[in-house]
């Protein structure tokens, strides 16, 4: 069994871990880190793990009882703790954190979507695990890129539930104000771009056009919804099969010809793609859970991936449906 | 005109109260308090009323510019506010806390429940208005009370939306936490029940049954919907009866024969009636808006009495209806 | 007092509609038509005006009775019952269907923006009321139309409520499958786009670039959000600008360096405009409340605008903004 | 492998049973048979399926190829299919509809709630699986019927998604009604009252008492919160220590000492009680997820005695959580 240790535990993203590692048959919880709650039991902070588990937050990991941790802090933290720690070696990373995704001098990290880079993945020992936008949007785009037909910029309208967001209270994660609301941050500016743009131009090197992303809060808690578009000079079938051939292989992408919605997804680690022509643009519809296929689910497949494992351990997820 | 201040603007309350008064005809706002806001604009806080005011909160009351003060402070703080400040006799009070709600020795405000107390309300300078859960549960028992039938204990479950609970975050407020989700709290001890069994003894005086009263969170924004049920020796046409007499020259409060359901009542000062008869027991189902008819509303509909207007006067609102 | 006819009586717009009219000082319910609601009380339907209103609909309407009549059936009804009654001359129409927005031989009604064609609908004597994303995406881009600036695509997306929808049932309205989902329909083919390029032509003659509109289903009951871009050469500074002096005798737009969110117009007719500047990009973001500035709220407001009346007449409406 | 069969597989049980049983260990799906639907994809009606099943519709049940067959149709047809069809003994049978969970002359099933019948059922082959109000009842009050202190009124106050109430369209199943409301339906007459009456006669010979039940239309999808309320002469440790000896050895439910809210359950199979004493009053918090231990989820927990299997198999399920 691959002993798993999780730092951060009491946030959303590690709620989420402990809750498929729990059903994981080839993987086992050693410890969850939590400074603000250490000794408590897990299921006081994440209610619905009653009955699954005894276990308590610990103040310390002990690196030496896990094959791999999970950094589930907040964004920039992960450096921090890396370099505050003496982790061995031996120990797998995978970093839920933005603070590895993006190429720099030292930083030897692998950008964890599978979709990009699976076999560079199988072969590494530490992982960025990409921004649940960045990932909805990059499934939405890669294939393009990969054919090497992006030649305009792409557009990207994109609703998020609640979730992404975390659990730190604000004046827009208050009930009261969010119920029936829509609003937009950072349009334009939001921080995946850097990512997002980073992968496009590693499939297609010539890449070099705007993308124009606006983010929007939803008033749900789960899921990703996100409208993409761009110019494509070949037909809908073309599109489709360029699509398909892509995703052949990777058990958790699939091309549909039903238009999509949210909840075909919600709970499980899949993104559903659908795709329309336009007069001469391409638009791509994509549905991914944002604390699954974006957070926690990938991180696992990532897990699964370092660890020569089924790509689909423990992601055999019922989907909630409604 | 009425000049009117407001003190404590920044939450729910008093935002409800300007969206009203703005539109009253015989009233006028003289000035909005506000510690926190002081100095800015009121629809930097209240974003909604963008082109309907071009006031700032202030931070100290003008009390000489005004002929009445709402007190929408937190409970516990209207005596600080009124025991720290000198207050011209002239001025009338109306606070929405729970300070004054409760007959006691030298508390000289009167319950401002209309359908209770109108009469006295009019010529009264002082007034505590009632709780929102209060509201919905009295005027779904006061007819019997007043005919002297209570005998047996009263069920009461009630169902309010998030606003009840006020702007500050906590783990309940978190849109993550709330939407689609269902609780208890404060089961059979919720602060509302000493208000509500005074009024049923000022009717009843041999009222001296438990109220078992089960204060749900739903997952709505604004309205509550009570149902509430106790022994009833005569038929439901005696009942209705009852309840249309007593309603029957109080202009918010409505026995329809029709199933209710709360967004009937959202955004106005209603509260509707809906009796049924089983067995021995009548269920007497209410919905009111918990800001409106359990707050700000029902201080408009007592400040319009305190100064000898018709009760409705701009108490004539839109429903959302959806 | 205005005498007013509503023709498809049962619907939502209607609803609104009548709410709004029994609170105009200066126009009266003569009656309202519904073919499947005939003879019942209008509030066993608009189940939320209980006590408003004791009016029954009717099965015919009575032309001689009205001054005005608004027309709220489904798309395509408007022009059969045109064309099957003799409305007499002096009646005056507003038609809240698709069916005569477009120019066309013969085509006498006036397409009804204020924003847009304030003066003649002032002498006109039929209306045709715009569409509800039709009117929050126009608000957003006329000011640049005006200005001649509009220089290449235009991009919308725009999220909007479920009764948007109407009230028939479909999968997709049913509360098990839209709650907490999104999804998106008629995207780059939405009916509304041929109104939205005839007025920017209004403005721009030369506007000749398309429009790419994703409508999304959000899983709110009532508002738009829209968020549009497109290519502008100015500061933002200067957008602003052009935007305040167009807008600045219309008293339901108002821009705001906020950022704004849809609760913010629920339950009133009004719009919020809010610009950034991103890039060689304006990005505008839209607000209304498709059941009142987006139909009935602006059908009135066209009513008050024939009739010589203020254009805000009726029309100051309580936000629900929770 | 266990085979099975599904009667009436487009409706919201069938959907979950199969989303279940497609990750079973020891069962496996031989058909889903859907008159309207024959012929189509499975994922193509429960669209969260895509890539898990490439299974069709059938029209017609084939009997001979399956171990056990689950009835999903209306209450009322489950009668009429097995009068219509020559089922072999050999095939057990687990009817999800009302139609034989009432002790009669004839009727031969066993009512499957596993916390009452749990050894009767493991050498059954035919199962009446329970209501989902009912579970969530039951579950509530079962351990003071199995000691016989039942001795007043039991008062009870549930509040269900909207997934309770089947996909056919209703004007209280449409998103725009429905979100944000709550209202009520067949209070004290609720169908579920017969077996839950039946059951705690069953356990304690002497309950002679009413069931003041008011079930509640909520507005979320998925989960039942339901408060109930009796006389209890002990103390709240003595019906803890009741409690939690009489589900000493059912895995699916919790006693908590934590105020529990229905989230904690959605989308898994478990119960989670809450006791906490009042007066003479015990009060009982039970959530459920009234799709899964309310219906589908304790369908399998019946097939997994049927045949000998763990009873959790197939059942431990990730909590959706958010």
């Amino acid at each position: 069994m691959i002993q798993v240790g999780i730092i951060g535990g009491a946030g959303y993203t590690a709620g989420e871990l402990i809750r498929i590692l729990l059903n994981h048959a080839k993987a086992e919880i050693a410890f969850v880190q939590s400074s603000s709650n250490a000794g408590n039991p897990i299921d006081t902070v994440h209610r619905d793990l009653i009955g699954e588990t005894s276990l308590n937050f610990v103040a310390e990991p002990d690196f030496e009882a896990v094959d791999v941790i999970f950094l589930c802090m907040g964004h920039g933290k992960s450096k921090e703790f890396i370099e505050r720690n003496s982790i061995p070696d031996a120990v797998r990373i995978i970093d839920l954190s933005h603070d590895y995704r993006l190429k720099a001098e030292g930083n030897d990290f692998i950008y964890g979507l599978p979709e990009l880079n699976r076999e560079v993945i199988r072969s590494s020992r530490r992982i960025a695990n990409p921004g649940c936008f960045a990932t909805g949007i990059q499934l939405a785009v890669l294939p393009l890129a990969a054919a090497g037909v992006l030649e305009n910029e792409v557009h990207v309208h994109a609703i998020t539930g609640s979730t992404g967001a975390g659990q730190a209270p604000s004046r827009t994660s208050h009930f009261s104000w969010r119920n029936s609301n829509v609003s937009v941050y950072k349009a334009f500016q939001h921080q995946h771009l850097g990512e997002i743009t980073q992968s496009f131009k590693q499939l297609q090197n010539s890449f070099d056009f705007a993308i124009n992303f606006i983010p929007v809060r939803g008033n749900h808690t789960r899921g990703i919804f996100a409208s993409v578009y761009t110019d494509f000079k070949g037909s809908l079938e073309e599109a489709k099969d360029l699509y398909k051939r892509y995703y052949a292989d990777h058990p958790f992408v699939f091309v549909t010809d039903e238009n999509p919605d949210v909840k075909q997804v919600v709970n499980t680690n899949k993104a559903v793609l659908h795709l329309e022509k336009h007069g001469d643009k391409l638009l791509i519809l994509s549905v991914t859970d944002n604390l699954l296929k974006g957070a926690s689910g990938q991180a696992v497949q990532n897990m699964n991936l370092l660890f020569g494992l089924d790509e689909k351990e423990g992601l055999n997820l019922k989907p909630v449906s409604f």
